[in-house]
Protein backbone atom coordinates (compact mmCIF):
# COMPACT_ATOMS: atom_id res chain seq x y z
CA UNK A 1 0.00 0.00 0.00
CA UNK A 2 1.09 3.62 -0.25
CA UNK A 3 -0.30 6.66 0.89
CA UNK A 4 0.49 9.59 -1.02
CA UNK A 5 0.09 12.33 1.68
CA UNK A 6 1.49 15.87 2.25
CA UNK A 7 2.32 15.92 5.93
CA UNK A 8 0.48 19.04 7.31
CA UNK A 9 -2.49 18.07 5.65
CA UNK A 10 -5.29 17.23 8.24
CA UNK A 11 -6.41 14.47 6.24
CA UNK A 12 -3.72 12.60 5.61
CA UNK A 13 -2.73 12.87 9.14
CA UNK A 14 -6.44 11.06 9.92
CA UNK A 15 -5.29 8.04 7.61
CA UNK A 16 -1.75 7.95 9.07
CA UNK A 17 -3.31 7.60 12.39
CA UNK A 18 -5.95 4.75 11.41
CA UNK A 19 -2.85 2.78 9.44
CA UNK A 20 -0.93 3.42 12.46
CA UNK A 21 -3.02 2.27 14.71
CA UNK A 22 -4.18 -0.60 12.90
CA UNK A 23 -0.24 -1.34 11.95
CA UNK A 24 -0.15 -1.49 8.72
CA UNK A 25 2.86 -1.20 6.40
CA UNK A 26 2.68 1.74 3.86
CA UNK A 27 5.12 3.56 1.64
CA UNK A 28 4.74 7.03 2.22
CA UNK A 29 4.94 9.56 -0.81
CA UNK A 30 4.87 13.21 -0.83
CA UNK A 31 2.91 15.10 -2.46
CA UNK A 32 3.98 18.79 -2.12
CA UNK A 33 0.98 21.07 -2.21
CA UNK A 34 3.14 24.00 -1.78
CA UNK A 35 4.66 23.09 -5.34
CA UNK A 36 1.06 22.47 -6.86
CA UNK A 37 2.15 18.83 -7.33
CA UNK A 38 -1.70 17.99 -6.45
CA UNK A 39 -2.41 19.81 -10.14
CA UNK A 40 -0.43 17.39 -11.75
CA UNK A 41 -1.97 15.20 -14.50
CA UNK A 42 -0.76 12.09 -13.03
CA UNK A 43 -2.33 12.96 -9.72
CA UNK A 44 -5.15 14.25 -11.22
CA UNK A 45 -5.80 10.76 -13.11
CA UNK A 46 -5.52 9.15 -9.05
CA UNK A 47 -7.43 12.26 -7.44
CA UNK A 48 -9.57 14.17 -9.61
CA UNK A 49 -9.92 16.34 -6.80
CA UNK A 50 -6.62 17.69 -6.73
CA UNK A 51 -6.58 16.79 -2.82
CA UNK A 52 -4.66 14.92 -0.85
CA UNK A 53 -4.62 11.87 0.37
CA UNK A 54 -4.98 9.25 -2.14
CA UNK A 55 -4.30 5.60 -0.55
CA UNK A 56 -3.08 3.37 -3.44
CA UNK A 57 -4.42 -0.01 -2.70
CA UNK A 58 -2.53 -3.60 -3.00
CA UNK A 59 -4.25 -3.90 -6.12
CA UNK A 60 -3.57 -0.86 -7.68
CA UNK A 61 -6.98 1.19 -7.16
CA UNK A 62 -6.36 4.93 -5.67
CA UNK A 63 -8.64 5.25 -2.85
CA UNK A 64 -9.63 9.34 -1.70
CA UNK A 65 -11.75 11.21 0.74
CA UNK A 66 -10.18 10.11 3.83
CA UNK A 67 -13.81 8.81 5.80
CA UNK A 68 -13.50 6.75 2.53
CA UNK A 69 -10.15 5.39 2.79
CA UNK A 70 -10.46 4.80 6.71
CA UNK A 71 -13.65 2.69 6.27
CA UNK A 72 -11.75 0.83 3.71
CA UNK A 73 -9.07 -0.25 5.67
CA UNK A 74 -12.03 -1.07 8.74
CA UNK A 75 -12.85 -3.52 6.09
CA UNK A 76 -10.12 -4.87 4.91
CA UNK A 77 -7.90 -5.05 8.40
CA UNK A 78 -10.45 -5.64 11.05
CA UNK A 79 -8.29 -5.67 13.41
CA UNK A 80 -7.97 -4.12 15.79
CA UNK A 81 -10.88 -2.23 15.32
CA UNK A 82 -11.46 1.62 14.79
CA UNK A 83 -15.08 1.25 15.41
CA UNK A 84 -17.18 0.22 18.36
CA UNK A 85 -19.54 -3.23 18.14
CA UNK A 86 -23.17 -1.51 19.28
CA UNK A 87 -24.47 0.05 15.85
CA UNK A 88 -25.42 3.37 17.97
CA UNK A 89 -22.57 3.71 19.16
CA UNK A 90 -20.76 3.40 15.81
CA UNK A 91 -23.05 6.01 14.26
CA UNK A 92 -21.90 8.48 17.25
CA UNK A 93 -18.34 7.96 16.27
CA UNK A 94 -18.67 8.50 12.73
CA UNK A 95 -21.02 11.64 13.31
CA UNK A 96 -17.92 13.18 15.31
CA UNK A 97 -15.84 12.22 12.48
CA UNK A 98 -18.45 13.47 10.27
CA UNK A 99 -18.80 16.47 11.76
CA UNK A 100 -15.02 17.64 11.85
CA UNK A 101 -15.03 16.44 7.85
CA UNK A 102 -17.61 18.51 7.37
CA UNK A 103 -18.22 21.26 9.41
CA UNK A 104 -15.00 22.00 10.87
CA UNK A 105 -11.97 21.27 8.37
CA UNK A 106 -13.61 22.96 5.06
CA UNK A 107 -13.13 26.30 6.68
CA UNK A 108 -9.79 25.52 7.91
CA UNK A 109 -7.61 25.38 5.40
CA UNK A 110 -4.88 27.11 3.33
CA UNK A 111 -7.09 27.27 0.04
CA UNK A 112 -10.09 28.62 1.49
CA UNK A 113 -8.13 30.84 3.96
CA UNK A 114 -5.82 32.12 0.40
CA UNK A 115 -9.67 32.61 -0.60
CA UNK A 116 -10.42 35.30 2.01
CA UNK A 117 -7.24 36.88 1.58
CA UNK A 118 -6.61 36.98 -2.11
CA UNK A 119 -10.40 37.07 -3.60
CA UNK A 120 -11.90 38.55 -0.70
CA UNK A 121 -9.92 40.98 0.66
CA UNK A 122 -10.50 40.02 4.31
CA UNK A 123 -7.69 41.36 6.91
CA UNK A 124 -6.58 39.51 9.61
CA UNK A 125 -9.22 40.18 12.28
CA UNK A 126 -11.86 38.98 9.72
CA UNK A 127 -10.68 36.09 9.10
CA UNK A 128 -10.13 35.38 13.10
CA UNK A 129 -13.77 35.73 13.41
CA UNK A 130 -14.17 33.59 10.20
CA UNK A 131 -11.64 31.04 11.86
CA UNK A 132 -13.46 31.18 15.23
CA UNK A 133 -16.98 31.38 14.05
CA UNK A 134 -16.70 28.28 11.11
CA UNK A 135 -14.37 25.48 12.54
CA UNK A 136 -14.40 27.14 15.84
CA UNK A 137 -17.81 26.42 16.32
CA UNK A 138 -17.66 23.55 14.69
CA UNK A 139 -15.44 22.34 17.26
CA UNK A 140 -17.72 23.28 20.13
CA UNK A 141 -20.12 21.52 18.69
CA UNK A 142 -18.15 17.83 18.88
CA UNK A 143 -17.09 19.23 22.37
CA UNK A 144 -21.15 18.49 23.01
CA UNK A 145 -20.96 15.28 21.36
CA UNK A 146 -17.85 13.93 22.59
CA UNK A 147 -18.90 14.49 26.34
CA UNK A 148 -21.61 12.29 25.77
CA UNK A 149 -19.72 9.28 24.40
CA UNK A 150 -16.05 10.13 25.72
CA UNK A 151 -14.48 7.56 28.53
CA UNK A 152 -10.52 7.84 27.44
CA UNK A 153 -10.72 8.16 24.08
CA UNK A 154 -13.64 9.93 22.15
CA UNK A 155 -16.01 7.04 22.05
CA UNK A 156 -15.32 4.44 25.48
CA UNK A 157 -12.02 3.71 25.91
CA UNK A 158 -10.40 2.75 22.53
CA UNK A 159 -8.62 5.22 20.41
CA UNK A 160 -10.93 4.88 16.53
CA UNK A 161 -11.94 6.95 14.03
CA UNK A 162 -12.95 9.90 15.83
CA UNK A 163 -10.22 10.48 17.74
CA UNK A 164 -8.11 9.83 14.23
CA UNK A 165 -10.23 12.77 13.06
CA UNK A 166 -9.74 15.23 16.08
CA UNK A 167 -6.46 14.70 16.68
CA UNK A 168 -5.30 16.41 13.21
CA UNK A 169 -8.31 18.92 13.68
CA UNK A 170 -6.92 20.16 16.87
CA UNK A 171 -3.66 20.34 15.48
CA UNK A 172 -5.26 22.98 12.56
CA UNK A 173 -7.00 24.99 15.22
CA UNK A 174 -3.61 25.51 16.89
CA UNK A 175 -1.72 26.40 13.81
CA UNK A 176 -4.53 28.71 12.97
CA UNK A 177 -4.91 30.66 16.44
CA UNK A 178 -8.58 28.95 16.93
CA UNK A 179 -9.75 29.39 20.78
CA UNK A 180 -10.26 26.11 22.27
CA UNK A 181 -11.10 27.32 25.63
CA UNK A 182 -14.62 26.08 25.60
CA UNK A 183 -13.20 22.09 24.60
CA UNK A 184 -12.08 20.85 27.90
CA UNK A 185 -13.41 17.09 26.96
CA UNK A 186 -11.07 17.34 23.21
CA UNK A 187 -8.10 18.74 24.84
CA UNK A 188 -7.91 16.00 27.81
CA UNK A 189 -9.00 13.35 24.58
CA UNK A 190 -5.86 14.87 22.44
CA UNK A 191 -3.34 14.53 25.53
CA UNK A 192 -3.92 11.03 26.15
CA UNK A 193 -3.72 10.21 22.47
CA UNK A 194 -0.70 12.30 21.74
CA UNK A 195 1.35 9.82 24.33
CA UNK A 196 0.08 6.62 22.12
CA UNK A 197 2.88 6.00 19.87
CA UNK A 198 0.30 4.92 16.81
CA UNK A 199 -0.36 8.80 16.81
CA UNK A 200 3.08 10.06 17.31
CA UNK A 201 3.99 8.24 14.37
CA UNK A 202 1.25 9.91 12.68
CA UNK A 203 2.42 13.37 13.92
CA UNK A 204 3.18 15.86 11.02
CA UNK A 205 6.17 16.62 12.76
CA UNK A 206 7.48 12.97 11.60
CA UNK A 207 6.93 12.60 8.55
CA UNK A 208 9.71 12.92 5.87
CA UNK A 209 7.78 15.86 3.82
CA UNK A 210 7.87 17.69 7.55
CA UNK A 211 9.82 21.66 7.09
CA UNK A 212 10.76 22.96 9.95
CA UNK A 213 9.42 26.84 10.16
CA UNK B 1 -38.33 5.62 13.74
CA UNK B 2 -38.63 9.27 14.06
CA UNK B 3 -36.80 11.77 11.24
CA UNK B 4 -36.33 14.96 12.39
CA UNK B 5 -35.72 17.05 9.45
CA UNK B 6 -36.35 19.93 7.22
CA UNK B 7 -38.44 19.79 3.80
CA UNK B 8 -35.08 22.04 1.84
CA UNK B 9 -32.26 20.82 3.99
CA UNK B 10 -29.91 18.75 1.68
CA UNK B 11 -28.89 16.58 4.40
CA UNK B 12 -32.18 15.60 5.55
CA UNK B 13 -33.07 14.62 1.74
CA UNK B 14 -30.15 12.49 1.72
CA UNK B 15 -31.52 10.45 4.44
CA UNK B 16 -34.72 10.44 3.40
CA UNK B 17 -33.62 8.91 0.17
CA UNK B 18 -31.91 6.56 2.01
CA UNK B 19 -34.83 5.42 4.48
CA UNK B 20 -36.73 5.40 1.17
CA UNK B 21 -34.19 3.45 -0.94
CA UNK B 22 -34.42 1.00 2.08
CA UNK B 23 -38.44 0.71 1.98
CA UNK B 24 -38.08 1.88 5.96
CA UNK B 25 -41.20 3.03 8.09
CA UNK B 26 -40.92 6.17 9.68
CA UNK B 27 -42.10 9.31 11.32
CA UNK B 28 -41.43 12.95 9.78
CA UNK B 29 -41.21 15.62 12.04
CA UNK B 30 -40.67 18.65 10.91
CA UNK B 31 -37.93 20.95 12.85
CA UNK B 32 -38.40 24.99 11.40
CA UNK B 33 -35.12 26.19 10.36
CA UNK B 34 -36.20 29.58 9.65
CA UNK B 35 -38.26 29.83 13.11
CA UNK B 36 -34.89 28.92 14.56
CA UNK B 37 -36.16 25.58 15.85
CA UNK B 38 -33.05 23.96 15.68
CA UNK B 39 -31.78 26.04 18.66
CA UNK B 40 -34.34 25.15 21.30
CA UNK B 41 -33.05 23.12 24.20
CA UNK B 42 -35.03 20.31 23.18
CA UNK B 43 -33.72 19.74 19.99
CA UNK B 44 -30.51 21.13 21.32
CA UNK B 45 -29.99 18.08 23.53
CA UNK B 46 -30.63 15.40 20.29
CA UNK B 47 -27.76 17.41 18.16
CA UNK B 48 -26.13 19.94 20.03
CA UNK B 49 -24.59 20.63 16.35
CA UNK B 50 -28.07 22.26 15.96
CA UNK B 51 -28.56 20.56 12.82
CA UNK B 52 -30.84 18.59 10.99
CA UNK B 53 -31.95 15.83 10.80
CA UNK B 54 -31.20 13.78 13.87
CA UNK B 55 -32.69 10.56 13.31
CA UNK B 56 -34.62 8.70 16.63
CA UNK B 57 -34.01 4.85 16.50
CA UNK B 58 -36.58 2.66 17.47
CA UNK B 59 -34.62 2.67 21.03
CA UNK B 60 -35.34 6.00 21.42
CA UNK B 61 -31.47 7.51 20.87
CA UNK B 62 -31.02 10.45 18.64
CA UNK B 63 -28.31 9.86 15.78
CA UNK B 64 -27.02 12.75 13.97
CA UNK B 65 -24.81 13.70 10.91
CA UNK B 66 -26.20 12.33 7.38
CA UNK B 67 -23.24 10.47 6.49
CA UNK B 68 -23.30 8.30 9.61
CA UNK B 69 -27.32 7.91 9.79
CA UNK B 70 -26.97 6.02 6.41
CA UNK B 71 -24.00 3.10 7.17
CA UNK B 72 -26.69 3.18 10.44
CA UNK B 73 -29.63 2.10 8.36
CA UNK B 74 -27.21 0.38 6.02
CA UNK B 75 -26.11 -1.78 9.12
CA UNK B 76 -29.55 -2.40 10.39
CA UNK B 77 -31.30 -2.84 7.25
CA UNK B 78 -28.76 -4.72 5.30
CA UNK B 79 -31.28 -4.92 2.54
CA UNK B 80 -31.79 -3.77 -0.04
CA UNK B 81 -27.75 -2.79 0.14
CA UNK B 82 -27.05 0.83 -0.67
CA UNK B 83 -22.89 -0.02 -0.70
CA UNK B 84 -21.61 -2.18 -3.08
CA UNK B 85 -20.02 -5.49 -1.97
CA UNK B 86 -16.42 -4.77 -3.41
CA UNK B 87 -14.02 -3.22 -0.59
CA UNK B 88 -12.32 -0.80 -2.94
CA UNK B 89 -15.67 0.32 -5.24
CA UNK B 90 -17.63 0.43 -1.63
CA UNK B 91 -14.74 3.03 -0.80
CA UNK B 92 -15.24 5.01 -4.35
CA UNK B 93 -19.09 5.31 -3.57
CA UNK B 94 -18.49 6.20 -0.17
CA UNK B 95 -16.14 9.07 -1.78
CA UNK B 96 -18.65 10.68 -3.84
CA UNK B 97 -20.65 10.98 -0.99
CA UNK B 98 -17.91 12.67 1.23
CA UNK B 99 -17.10 14.58 -1.34
CA UNK B 100 -20.29 15.90 -1.68
CA UNK B 101 -20.84 16.41 2.43
CA UNK B 102 -17.28 18.10 2.98
CA UNK B 103 -16.49 19.92 -0.48
CA UNK B 104 -19.84 21.05 -1.58
CA UNK B 105 -22.46 21.22 1.20
CA UNK B 106 -20.67 23.51 3.64
CA UNK B 107 -20.34 26.16 1.39
CA UNK B 108 -24.20 25.99 -0.51
CA UNK B 109 -26.23 26.32 2.49
CA UNK B 110 -28.70 29.68 3.80
CA UNK B 111 -26.13 29.74 6.97
CA UNK B 112 -22.16 30.37 5.26
CA UNK B 113 -24.59 32.55 2.36
CA UNK B 114 -26.59 34.56 5.11
CA UNK B 115 -22.60 34.86 6.92
CA UNK B 116 -21.40 36.27 3.43
CA UNK B 117 -23.80 38.83 2.97
CA UNK B 118 -24.41 39.84 6.57
CA UNK B 119 -21.01 39.43 8.19
CA UNK B 120 -18.97 39.95 5.21
CA UNK B 121 -21.07 42.54 3.25
CA UNK B 122 -20.55 40.52 0.04
CA UNK B 123 -22.47 42.03 -3.01
CA UNK B 124 -24.66 39.26 -5.39
CA UNK B 125 -21.58 39.00 -7.62
CA UNK B 126 -19.06 38.07 -5.54
CA UNK B 127 -21.86 35.74 -4.00
CA UNK B 128 -22.29 34.22 -7.44
CA UNK B 129 -18.35 33.72 -7.65
CA UNK B 130 -18.20 31.96 -3.83
CA UNK B 131 -20.79 29.55 -5.06
CA UNK B 132 -19.16 28.73 -8.58
CA UNK B 133 -15.78 28.43 -7.05
CA UNK B 134 -16.90 26.21 -3.97
CA UNK B 135 -19.49 24.21 -4.22
CA UNK B 136 -19.16 24.32 -7.96
CA UNK B 137 -15.73 23.18 -8.12
CA UNK B 138 -16.79 20.58 -5.77
CA UNK B 139 -19.02 19.64 -7.97
CA UNK B 140 -16.80 19.82 -11.20
CA UNK B 141 -14.70 17.14 -9.28
CA UNK B 142 -17.17 14.68 -8.90
CA UNK B 143 -18.30 14.35 -12.10
CA UNK B 144 -14.53 13.24 -12.63
CA UNK B 145 -15.16 10.53 -9.91
CA UNK B 146 -18.68 10.01 -11.06
CA UNK B 147 -17.61 8.74 -14.90
CA UNK B 148 -14.91 6.67 -13.60
CA UNK B 149 -17.87 4.68 -11.56
CA UNK B 150 -20.91 5.30 -13.02
CA UNK B 151 -23.80 2.82 -14.88
CA UNK B 152 -27.41 4.00 -14.40
CA UNK B 153 -26.38 5.64 -11.21
CA UNK B 154 -23.59 7.02 -9.52
CA UNK B 155 -21.65 3.71 -8.82
CA UNK B 156 -22.79 0.65 -11.02
CA UNK B 157 -26.34 -0.14 -11.60
CA UNK B 158 -28.04 0.19 -8.34
CA UNK B 159 -29.36 3.23 -6.68
CA UNK B 160 -27.00 4.06 -3.23
CA UNK B 161 -25.29 6.22 -1.26
CA UNK B 162 -23.24 8.17 -3.65
CA UNK B 163 -26.55 9.15 -5.71
CA UNK B 164 -28.51 9.91 -1.68
CA UNK B 165 -25.92 12.51 -1.29
CA UNK B 166 -25.43 13.62 -5.60
CA UNK B 167 -29.40 14.34 -6.07
CA UNK B 168 -29.41 17.03 -2.71
CA UNK B 169 -26.45 18.32 -3.75
CA UNK B 170 -27.95 18.92 -7.80
CA UNK B 171 -31.24 20.23 -6.12
CA UNK B 172 -29.36 23.01 -4.01
CA UNK B 173 -26.86 23.92 -6.80
CA UNK B 174 -29.86 24.54 -8.88
CA UNK B 175 -31.38 27.04 -5.91
CA UNK B 176 -28.32 28.94 -5.71
CA UNK B 177 -27.65 28.75 -9.51
CA UNK B 178 -24.79 27.02 -9.81
CA UNK B 179 -23.47 26.21 -12.76
CA UNK B 180 -23.34 22.45 -13.76
CA UNK B 181 -22.78 22.80 -17.64
CA UNK B 182 -19.58 20.90 -16.89
CA UNK B 183 -21.12 17.79 -15.33
CA UNK B 184 -22.72 15.77 -18.13
CA UNK B 185 -22.63 12.42 -16.44
CA UNK B 186 -24.25 14.29 -12.86
CA UNK B 187 -27.12 15.63 -14.70
CA UNK B 188 -27.66 12.39 -16.59
CA UNK B 189 -27.70 9.94 -12.92
CA UNK B 190 -29.82 12.89 -11.68
CA UNK B 191 -32.49 12.39 -14.31
CA UNK B 192 -32.41 8.50 -14.22
CA UNK B 193 -32.87 8.58 -10.34
CA UNK B 194 -35.77 11.32 -10.25
CA UNK B 195 -37.64 8.89 -12.03
CA UNK B 196 -37.22 6.35 -9.38
CA UNK B 197 -40.41 6.31 -6.62
CA UNK B 198 -37.67 6.70 -3.57
CA UNK B 199 -36.41 9.82 -5.02
CA UNK B 200 -39.88 11.18 -5.57
CA UNK B 201 -40.77 10.39 -1.84
CA UNK B 202 -37.44 11.92 -0.25
CA UNK B 203 -38.14 15.20 -2.87
CA UNK B 204 -38.62 18.35 -0.82
CA UNK B 205 -41.89 19.36 -2.68
CA UNK B 206 -43.36 16.02 -1.39
CA UNK B 207 -42.87 16.85 2.29
CA UNK B 208 -45.60 18.02 4.67
CA UNK B 209 -43.84 20.99 5.73
CA UNK B 210 -42.41 22.21 2.26
CA UNK B 211 -43.93 25.73 1.33
CA UNK B 212 -44.50 26.96 -2.10
CA UNK B 213 -42.91 29.56 -3.00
Amino acid sequence: MQLLGYWRSGASYRVRIVLALKGIDYAYRPVNLLKGEQRSADYLRKNPQALVPTLITDDGEPLTQSLAIAEYLEEIYPEPPILPRSPSLRAKARAIAAAIACEAQPFANLRILKYLTDDLGLDDAAKAGFLNRWPGGALNAVEALAKETAGTYCVGDAPGLADAFLIPQLYAARRFRIDLSCCPTLLAIDERCQKLPAFAKAHPDNQPDAVKE
